[in-house]
């Protein structure tokens, strides 16, 4: 009575144990300070526990709107970008979806849970966007990734923009768009069947509380937000969002560090080190296990990627430490 | 390009208006004592937003199995029951589902979200289940609600075991079983095709937080963990749920009031009430707008219920009001 697809489906696994480091989810080194903790409980208090929270989560997509300069109905929110990626796949129709590898593997999670089949389009030698060579007949839609996961690079804008000429529905994630000199979010003005992600998990260090939004025209967004569960964001987690939304300043100031550090972890093993803007850096080393031994915790690539890791940009004395390791580990290369 | 069952898909909707009192969503009318608030926020400073809950919110799960006596892979916690329920139409074969009318909504919302048919079997006239006059070759799964909304009874336990005797995958949601009498928590020793859901949304009156959880055989629960999305709950949901699940005393004094409650309301209006053991009454009274007018929201039945009205037990003074209101209704009725 068990699906096929479901028996054979692999699990969505990460590293666990008792490790010092870890610099393998892309998580943002800054907690909240304290003195704003205090502040948001204060607040939170107020907060009525027993009472369901927006069922849209309409508080959030005002701000949000307001923020990007958009109307509250270009935008969809989600418990986290996931659930987003989850609920565009029921949207459209065609019989499989597209993805360029490598990239982020939660797209094929969803398809697979559903036996959606995959088309792959392998990046080319800069882990760029090939040139469309594809006939999109049955597509139900493509996932790029820009900046990408786990190469780090940003696509190529005029390579997304041939993607959406050709009319199959385009979702573009930005998860790490905060990191990167440019964004595509003003391609949703021009083009109806593009859907951006972004999400609070990465620049503004709000992974523990899963939320990541989706914007994109307002004719598919309502469409989107129809199928979208209910109540899908909890009280708190919007609550928290709201409110750091107004803490610009704090976030910048995270971002810049993190972009400094990037930059010097690159040029520290440039021979080594692939351009980024992200919040993590992929090395040609093949040095997991190396790593893993000193209590450091990185992605370990496979597939294409095989002998490479992604490591995430950490603090200061993380940075550190995962360098002196991997530049220990360059001097013994034979 | 987008599909179908979107286009026809009729969002889910809610009342919503500037109204004094609002006893149509089964709320609990406890929200968290302050010093228990206060308490919980202390712990949670702790707590790193900067970093992803658990995988699979393993803590609460772990908390869970303890106190169901049960062991941790026979449960997954999802972001509300609803999650769970999207999830478990994604576990198994078969080209529809059934349910039973009337009942809760949301089972048919992710039916048709799918675009996956729905046989209805009615309930009696007593609103509980009939005998099995039904093939089940190729149903999916059947959606029991016992304790059953919006009628409030208690489903008979010796129905469930033959519907769960057809082999079919049988959800049995019992988010309101711990204003019941009995619970067939047990039946899941015996019945290897049998999920029960969980919510801390009522009587634990943390609707705001979004946590259920599923129940069931360890191989099964096994493949819905491996479908359901990672880090679906967020950490702060997580950390406060397993604190409420010390609040054992605070948690039985509000549902012995609310049972108590109940009992006043059914036996003020009895002619005109059903026997309940939920949270809510359901009452033979056309008074919907009647009671808008009033600034009190219920729920408006409709379908083989129109005509009706779901009544939330709230606190003592929104009870009072909305008895007097209908004391009132009643003493005009032709």
């Amino acid at each position: 009575m068990i699906r096929k697809e479901v028996k054979d489906f692999e699990p969505y696994t990460v590293m666990e144990g008792d490790y010092r480091i870890w610099l393998d989810k892309n998580e943002s080194p800054f907690d909240l300070p304290m003195e704003l903790k205090d502040s948001i409980f204060d607040d939170l208090k107020n907060l009525e526990f027993n009472r369901y929270p927006d069922i849209d989560g309409r508080g959030l997509k005002k701000k949000l709107a307001s923020s990007l300069e958009l109307h509250k109905s270009n935008i969809v929110v989600g418990n986290g970008s996931d659930q987003l990626i989850d609920c565009i796949m029921d949207l459209f129709m065609g019989d499989h979806m597209i993805i360029h590898t490598p990239t982020f593997g939660m797209y094929s999670f969803y398809a697979k849970k559903r036996g959606l089949n995959i088309v792959e389009v392998p990046l080319d030698e800069e882990y760029d966007l090939p040139a469309i060579d594809y006939d999109f007949e049955g597509a139900r839609v493509i996932f790029i990734c820009s900046p990408n996961t786990p190469t780090g690079n940003v696509l190529d804008r005029e390579k997304i923009i041939d993607y959406l000429e050709t009319g199959c529905p385009v979702v573009l994630d930005e998860a790490y768009a905060d990191f990167a000199e440019n964004s595509n979010l003003d391609l949703i003005d021009e083009y109806s069947n593009l859907i951006i992600l972004r999400t609070f998990s990465k620049a503004y260090g709000l992974a523990a509380l899963r939320v990541g939004y989706a914007v994109g025209d307002e004719s598919l967004m309502r469409q989107m937000s129809k199928i979208i569960s209910p109540y899908n964001i909890n009280k708190i987690s919007l609550e928290i969002t709201k409110r750091m939304m107004d803490e610009d300043k704090l976030i910048q100031e995270n971002i810049e560090f993190i972009k400094k550090e990037r930059e010097n972890m690159i040029s520290e093993l440039s021979e080594y080190a692939y351009p980024s803007q992200t919040n993590f850096v992929m090395f040609d080393l093949d040095a997991y296990e190396y790593l893993l031994k000193k209590g450091i915790v990185v992605r370990k690539l496979s597939g294409r990627l095989t002998g490479k890791i992604r490591v995430t940009v950490g603090n200061k004395e993380e940075n550190r430490e995962v360098m002196t390791a991997l530049n220990e580990f360059v001097s013994v290369l034979p």
